[in-house]
């Protein structure tokens, strides 16, 4: 993936770079040395590596505002990182670049159970979140696999989601109000703890815009009661299309699990060998997952396994306790380390209607033949979300690169049957070029445009979301 | 309310305007006698008025597009407007301006029960939406009161919400997708019929805009299945106060009923003569109704009604009826309606934390007797979405900028507990001198920098949502 070429007079001014650093951050927050700033040189695409000049770990809002002050006015680009657990390489560094990392940002500022939010840092950890007010009856809905690393910071730059989204929605369905420092500095309140504010939403555009038009360091986020019960079931079929079309089916009833969650063979075998879960060993195998009281689940759980029956599953049974569901849970929240075990793999990240489960599982197997690359489904299939993990060799030449191209006609088939490119992980650098095929030029120059108004020198997070040739023409045209 | 002192030399180009729009459009579907646009004159907020230059009825994307080029051309400012049901003056013309209804853009252009969309015109009311895909057991959530005049295209303007959304969520959390004209011309798509798309979120930024950035001409809306009982309970107290307490613990319990609405003494009278609804005679109503299986209710409303037992009220009634349960409901969205046969009024719209409800109310009480005008309040209690009816006397003079007065210290009361100034009504004329206690100056700034973007000359339903002196500094400075 190319990257844009580093100013080689940034570069030079390291040492001032440095020393301003110094001036408004404490010396432990202030990262310069490259076997240091090492740590920072990818996120979990790991395929893409490029150490940064520096990383900062600031503390307060204030602190962020200073830093990237200096930043801006001596032209310095700045990669924002939540916790580094990027799919799509939205934390990658470039070689001139200062990594402002969060991890710092960790507090906890007010619980408000009568008014159902907690205000956090946003380096906090996402199950952290929950963790603080559990104790209660609450949690936090988005759940991303990453929950217990990923920052809140990542999750509103990505607008997450996770297995449970299917009923709670993703992150901008629970993000009520957020603090974000724009690149020169300026600090903005943006929403708060009450329904939709005047004016522009601009808090619904800051959520999902890959650190690219400013550094959130504060959220109000929407916080919900737990539900008195949940129950999983596990239903196995005999091939990936049929799954697909139970899926589709229940959907279409009206009933609303809490999650759906898809796994083909290979995903079931390698979850099954990591986490004990019971799975059964077959073609495809559904996790749906309902809540409420015993009696609620009940009935929600007959009509669904209904629908289940039609499909002649080779597997169906609920879970009889909650150290079953746990465990049930544990295998897919463990998938895509559990593959990584077995096998390199890119895993993508493409959204489409429902109904056209099928039709694309289908396709994708065919595509997998004609590429020569394996492929493991896993993924959110409720909402339509799916997780293509293509397996690979990294140290085979060439086999990257081919397993990118297989990619990239995977997220194209998903944008031609009406779905689009990223579900959750966002487009970062992988999905950049790709931009084009979901986009008319002047859409995607409106979204460009509007990065000009927070960030008009393009400094913040460079070289992401979209095709470099257009991010560079409109930085270079700031300058 | 000051509006912009119109542009002599466009009103001077009547003639040549009116026949560049017969060019593009049919002839009638271009208005221009001074008899007939002053049916264009005013919106739901009919304390002002201002007969536009012309109005124009186009009927398709296209005919929007090129009316919209020739306007931008010839300077000549747009007010989009969907059916007129503003209460903020959202709709609202200037001397110099062109009314573009949407009215004739009412077609369903695509229904998708299995991925449970429907896709339509956005001059389509809202309940007709409900109705092109009812027979098939689904709905449309977003009900604001007005819903059987309302236009799609108001409802995403002014991000809608109504009665149900305490559970459904408002316009935004059921808007997938738009096709938008820009002031120049050009046709966007955003969004689709698919979970969030890549790239920045400009459809959320859409969503709520007021008419200011883009003309809405199609909508993709996420439609939902029919519960399969819904049941409201009348629950009635000796006070405003106490009713605020219960509705206030009935959301801290976790119970999330559909929808909580709450009426004063003066509402409750004027919507049973109205409605003949069955309301007790009492100091506060709320009606709260769940839905689910027959079982569902009942499990919920036990909960629900032994909270409310707490609190003795003076009725505590379940509906027995779907007919019951429809004169209930008819009651409440004929509110507005039925308190207008009796007195002028000014209706408010601004949301507070729910905890804050019992002290918001005693001190909408105690201004009231401070201003000495009576209020009345009517509102969706459950997201703390406020509408103080303050009642005055057209015919008095001084009476009008007395109640304006009262409205904006009602509105500042909601910033001041933390909420905001406006729930759904959105800002229009009415609240945008109100944005700078809402706003910090950079926050209002970048809100502008965003309008620059989409609309660089600011023709667009120009003098709402910002404070006047600001957005024509804006508009000048583009000239």
């Amino acid at each position: 993936m190319e990257m844009p070429r580093p100013n080689p007079d940034i570069i030079a001014r390291k040492a001032e770079l440095v020393s301003r650093m110094l001036e408004v951050l404490p010396a432990d927050a202030v990262i310069s040395d490259p076997s240091e700033t090492r740590a920072y040189e990818c996120d979990a695409l790991t395929a893409y590596k490029c150490p940064p000049l520096a990383a900062i770990l600031p503390s307060s809002t204030q602190q962020v505002s200073d830093a990237l002050r200096i930043c801006h006015a001596m032209g310095v680009p700045v990669v924002p990182r939540g916790s580094g657990t990027s799919l799509a390489g939205g934390a990658l560094p470039t070689a001139d670049s200062v990594i402002l990392g969060v991890a710092r940002l960790n507090d906890v500022l007010d619980t408000d159970y009568d008014n159902r939010f907690i205000k956090v840092q946003t380096g906090r950890t996402n199950l952290s979140v929950t963790g603080a007010v559990e104790e209660h009856g609450f949690f936090y809905a988005p759940d991303p696999s990453s929950q217990l690393a990923c920052a809140i910071a990542g999750n509103i730059a990505m607008n997450s989601g996770g297995a449970h989204c299917l009923k709670y929605g993703v992150t901008t369905n629970n993000l009520m109000g957020v603090t974000m420092v724009l690149m020169d500095g300026t600090i903005m309140e943006l929403g708060g703890a009450h329904l939709d504010a005047p004016g522009y939403d601009l808090l619904g555009l800051i959520c999902g815009s890959e650190g690219q038009l400013g550094v959130v360091t504060e959220a109000t986020l929407r916080i919900l009661h737990k539900p008195e019960g949940a129950r999983p079931v596990l239903m196995g079929f005999d091939s990936n299309e049929v799954a697909g079309q139970c899926v589709s089916d229940i959907i279409k009833a009206g009933v609303l699990p809490v999650a759906i969650e898809f796994m083909d063979r290979p995903c079931i075998r390698a979850c099954e060998a990591f986490a004990k879960a019971g799975y059964p060993d077959c073609e495809a195998l559904l996790i749906v997952e309902v809540e409420g009281s015993d009696a609620e689940i009940d009935e929600q759980l007959e009509t669904i396994m209904a629908i289940a029956r039609t499909h002649n599953p080779v597997e169906l049974r609920q879970s009889t306790s909650a150290e079953e569901s746990a465990r049930i849970w544990l295998g897919r929240k463990s998938a895509f380390g559990a593959m990584g075990q077995i096998n390199d793999y890119m895993c993508l990240d493409g959204t489409i209607p429902v109904s056209q489960l099928p039709f694309v599982l289908k396709r994708i197997g065919e595509m997998s033949k004609e590429f020569g690359l394996d492929v493991a489904n896993v993924f959110h299939a409720g909402d339509g979300n799916m997780h293509p993990l293509i397996l690979f060799d990294a140290n085979k030449p060439g086999d990257l690169e081919l397993c990118e191209a297989f990619g990239a006609e995977i997220l194209k088939l998903c944008v031609e049957v009406g779905g689009c490119l990223t579900g959750e992980h966002g487009v970062g650098i992988e999905k950049r070029d790709l931009m084009v095929d979901q986009y008319a030029p002047q859409d995607l120059e409106m979204q460009m445009a509007v990065k000009d108004v927070f960030d008009p020198k393009w400094l913040l997070n460079p070289a992401k979301v979209f095709p470099l040739q257009s991010s560079e023409s409109h930085r270079i045209a700031a300058e």
